[in-house]
């Protein structure tokens, strides 16, 4: 199944093509459907408002610190990185399904806490900066196969149409395939500057996060409750919350960590950070889903009562909560406090951040 | 959706767990439930028939060597391998869907050509195993995803249900995802005595041989020209195959010969070797499909021609594809000129056997 309008691309796709198979010339994908699409605007103003800013200016934060223009900027250097990663290529119908999703907008949280930790342990983002997009392509990734009508079935991400609304479910589950895969490729062959015992660790840190101790795991524990409220408790809502949220947000920041040249102390003191961020953000978002509407989020709110899942406001009360979120918030910056406060200002921040987000 | 009898472990994976999620120790995943289960022996058994060990006794093969013997050898190796690679572990149904697929029986015939490439660039298959695991994950994988009901929609593979019809969609999908991942992720944290650079290199080429310049590339032209076939000549029908068949076939002999320490020069050429078979393989393949029975191939026969898929037999008639099998066979053989003839002895063997396999 496919929407009508995509039919022709994905004919041309397969009939122009002219690739000599059996040259002994290894084989080189043509570039000459390559387009450079820009990034639309949108994505970056919607990254945060003048509202969180003022909101989010931490305490402990250098006055030269400006937390607006520093996610800005990084955001826009992020989605720059994302456009280029991914170009316009052939077939085109799964450059653009991946496309749609990678590009569709997002806060671009990973990839700023990829490039934050390696700038923490003083290294250059550009070191960490395919990491930073290996982590957003699996972030998307897991975006798509979990909106599929076989999963949470979810019409509507990031303020769009879901990828299989649009390119129908074959493609969709391809598209996921792909920037799963590619985020691997991606990390492994245009990292620079990093020794390849390092790249090889953040490989397997990451498939780590993604597979039966990640995402996966907590997707399919997930399903299993969804339903089933019976038999959810709070280690079980934590043990999904961990491997479908804080497994990436870890993985980000141990990427960016090993990527930027950290100790192997500094390393686990910012997988510790992560790992309580990382559960904040999930108990942030199931706050914001019982307290803000579908516009708010850009996504369907009130799904998690709707499909009577366990969340932390249902299970401890909203206020709890609340200050569930405000404890791990705590709790994950006195990790940092070691490291050089300015270094580490822009994590101190994007924790306050993932503590007061509006959606 | 799930068939009943899973229903009871996937609640059990969700209430049992008891993970301290907000220790400050990393995640360690219990292995209370982890279980050894024996290899089935038909899987071995079923690899090759007496008759195909007559067949295949390749003309330049020393004395000394057995194929027979040596397939049976390395597959046992492998699926013991493979059998450790994946342990019944928690949440248990992921885990059970994913070494039902793996553990299904086939040939394994590209662990066998990696390890018969590691071995010909004179490595120990120990420095392969891992690589030679990943590719049978990333093919499972594959196949998993291919078979789903939004793709090929196929009920029968290896001689057994698929995995969606046994495990349900979601959990199909996110096997598939685990399986994709964890390939990479046991090569890169189990691969021993090999120096990192070698090792990154060959996780960049399997991501290559996967993603939207190998198996997902292939699938998606697959999927657009099916019902297409004014459009599909034999220039688009190669791509399908170079792309969905033969990448991950010249992944399989490459990444052995990168894990045993062969040279630029003796890769390469590997490479073009693994590039011939690997069209080779396909169009067997599209021979078998007309002139097998299901029960014969342990898949469902006939399916390209039911669904009017374009393919070598229809293209060049029966006659013309088998000669085209045979010179293919003979062009890849001429890569192995330079090296020691006992050492390359299995990849001739291996290439007559793809050349003359009867399922």
């Amino acid at each position: 199944m496919m929407s009508m309008n995509l039919v022709d691309s994905r004919v041309q796709g397969c009939s122009i093509f002219k690739q000599p198979c059996l040259s002994d010339k290894p084989f080189i994908k043509p570039n000459f459907l390559r387009l450079r699409k820009p990034v639309s605007p949108f994505i970056v103003s919607a990254i945060i408002t003048e509202e969180e800013a003022r909101i989010l200016k931490p305490k402990d934060e250098p006055t030269s610190f400006n937390f607006k223009a520093y996610v800005v900027e990084k955001a826009n250097y992020v989605n720059k990185a994302l456009d280029y990663s991914v170009p316009v290529n052939n077939p085109p119908i799964i450059h653009e399904a991946m496309r749609y999703s990678l590009l569709a907008g997002g806060k671009r949280v990973r990839p700023m806490l990829c490039i934050a930790a390696c700038e923490a342990v003083g290294g250059h983002q550009s070191a960490a900066t395919p990491a930073a997009c290996a982590v957003e392509m699996i972030h998307t990734m897991s975006l798509i196969h979990d909106d599929l009508p076989c999963m949470d079935n979810d019409d509507l991400r990031r303020g769009k149409p879901t990828n299989h609304t649009v390119f129908g479910e074959d493609v969709a589950v391809l598209a996921g395939d792909a920037l799963l895969t590619y985020a691997f490729e991606f990390m492994a062959t245009a990292t620079r500057g990093v020794a390849a015992e390092r790249v090889l660790a953040a490989v397997g840190e990451l498939a780590k996060a993604v597979g039966t101790e990640g995402l996966v795991a907590g997707q399919i524990v997930d399903l299993t409750c969804t339903g089933n409220n019976e038999d959810v408790g709070l280690d079980t809502l934590e043990f999904i919350h961990i491997h479908k949220t804080a497994a990436l947000l870890e993985a980000s920041v141990v990427l960016g960590a090993i990527m930027g040249g950290g100790s192997d102390e500094q390393v686990e003191k910012l997988r510790i950070f992560a790992r309580k961020i990382g559960l904040l953000f999930q108990v942030v978002d199931d706050i914001l889903d019982v307290t803000k509407s579908s516009e708010e989020l850009g996504k369907t709110a009130g799904k998690d009562l709707a499909t009577d899942k366990t969340t932390y406001p249902k299970l401890l009360g909203l206020e709890k909560a609340t200050e569930f979120a405000e404890k791990l918030n705590e709790e994950a910056k006195q990790q940092l406090a070691d490291f050089h406060p300015a270094k580490v200002a822009p994590l101190v921040a994007l924790a306050d951040y993932i503590a007061r987000r509006q959606n």
